[in-house]
């Protein structure tokens, strides 16, 4: 079902600040403050979230999670062997709002990524002498995007639903999952971004063929121009951000400390369990090496500290981190649609 | 202490959209979905939360709270009769982002309201036999604010602070107090707007004068101009808001029902404890009567519903409450700084 009008909205002028659409997604969706960095394991109403549509109602008494011909209440699923998976995930649009230009969607600064505690069934136990080419997760949630009317979905290839930690998870941080978490049931899918982790999870489908909902084949892709193809966004890319120093300016954020020596600390992340090798400070464009704590958890963030002797004026501090890989966090955005 | 810059800062250029820190502060803020006023109580992660400065890091085994000479551990305030009261709070600036021109802030559109059950100690166990004209609340979250630095703080009048239902609150919806609703240890006064709960308690202070911290003798005031004092913000003013029907489309929010009968439903609410009478709804600006239901809790919002036969095309709906003492929800804000 199309609707010209939402295309229309789809195309509003967004010149010289922010439009009303923007504050509005922006007011929607939680973005974790940055002094939350502090915490190993984001407490839950920090945590992130991106929700495309409404938060879904669902009883979990009466939920089913269908695959293929089974409809399994969350009895069952709870009988089966848990796992508990640490995972930073972060989405894939955190920072869109620094792009110049920017397709009008939620625009992300720097508090689109958290880190939690999974925990829940193996996707792999539902999925065993399964042949198929990709695995297709369907949320609960329903609406439009660009005119079109979908349920949230989306794919991953078999090789990667069948990794030992993707889950289907019905807890977070050891409580039962929030609503605007997924309740009562999600996926997880640790390294990627948060895209991959369905979210109200009501069907897993098995496809021969590339799937091609809404949020696979248009949405989540690197695109240079409107008209390309573009490559899917996958795994997420190598990452740091510093746990704001001092007191904050509440209006301008600006961060006041006072002058001598003190501490800055940040996280840093890569996808697919590559682990952060290095990170790096530069006060005023002149760059240190920072402390790296190696990794705790395979998918879980790292924790990094760089001492700085503060002087009276005006500064800029930078982060950026090295993954295992080689692959460093660019200076300037590559941009995309 | 002074800081030009960030007085600089405040009064930035907010013309043509929204401005940079607006973005940041409704990023850095939690705004209640719409759809979740269809809990009586919402979830803590979807509970909207204001924080003027950084969400501090407190331990609450060394945590003290200082009245007078006292310095009262955790423990020593659950030791205390506990009592648990359901509040519906509001941002006093909810709804700013609609004001032409507003003041650079907190840009509100509608979800800086949220409804809790708190439990804790009664406020007046702590001030028997206590003269004063007003009582002080401390927080421990610092920070600038227009050039000076302060700590959040608040009063109240002796004889609002000695109301049964005014706690010091540790937990929130049956757990324990999340970091970002004031852990280990927040202020609740049912019936005012949100600036009086102040979280982080740190110190009770007993004042012969007016407090004159600046939350209290500058912020927080109706003004129509700068160089006046205004008129303190003290007790939530009638409401209600539409839960919306229907399936959302991503960007604009519009929202798409299909035609048939169906029920609007929503949540209606005033200040001090005073009940809502009547709630209506118009539908492309004809008015008709909700049903109501009565309150259940003296401070908690009350749910009222409308039955509606939707058809084909665009249509406008709006509410509005009247409360037990005659005001009503105006169709138009009444403007001020």
């Amino acid at each position: 079902m199309k609707h010209p009008f939402l295309e229309r909205g789809r195309r509003s002028n967004i010149e010289g600040g922010f439009a009303p659409e923007e504050l509005e997604l922006a007011l929607r969706h939680v973005s974790m403050p940055l002094e939350a960095l502090r915490y190993d394991v984001t407490p839950v109403g920090l945590h992130y979230t991106l929700c495309h549509f409404d938060i879904p109602a669902l009883d979990e008494r009466t939920f089913r999670l269908r695959v293929g011909d089974r409809a399994l209440s969350m009895k069952e699923l709870r009988a089966m062997p848990r796992h508990t998976v640490r995972a930073t995930l972060e989405c894939a649009g955190n920072g869109r709002a620094r792009f110049v230009p920017r397709y009008p969607s939620m625009p992300w600064t720097h508090g689109g990524v958290s880190t939690a505690d999974w925990t829940g069934v193996a996707l792999r136990a539902l999925l065993q002498d399964v042949r198929a080419h990709e695995v297709a997760f369907i949320g609960a949630d329903r609406g439009f995007d660009s005119g079109v009317e979908h349920a949230f979905g989306r794919s991953l290839p078999l090789a990667e639903a069948m990794r030992d930690d993707v889950l289907l998870a019905w807890s977070m941080n050891g409580q039962p999952l929030a609503p605007q978490h997924g309740a009562p049931l999600r996926l997880v899918v640790p390294g990627w971004y948060g895209m991959a982790s369905v979210k109200w999870l009501a069907r897993i489908e098995l496809h021969d063929q590339p799937f091609d909902g809404y949020q696979q084949a248009s949405g989540y892709r690197y695109k240079k121009r409107e008209d390309e193809d573009g490559v899917p966004v996958r795994h997420m890319k190598v990452k740091s951000l510093i746990s704001p120093p001092g007191v904050p300016d509440w209006y301008t954020g600006r961060r006041l400390v006072d002058a001598g020596p003190l501490t800055i600390e940040g996280r840093a992340w890569s996808g697919a369990g590559v682990t952060v090798k290095r990170v790096q400070l530069a006060v005023d464009g002149e760059w240190r090496e920072a402390e790296l704590e190696a990794p705790h958890e395979r998918f879980a963030w790292q924790r990094w500290r760089c001492e700085w002797h503060a002087t009276a004026g005006e500064h800029q501090l930078v982060c950026r981190a090295t993954d295992a890989q080689g692959a460093t966090q660019p200076a300037q955005s590559d941009w995309n649609i």
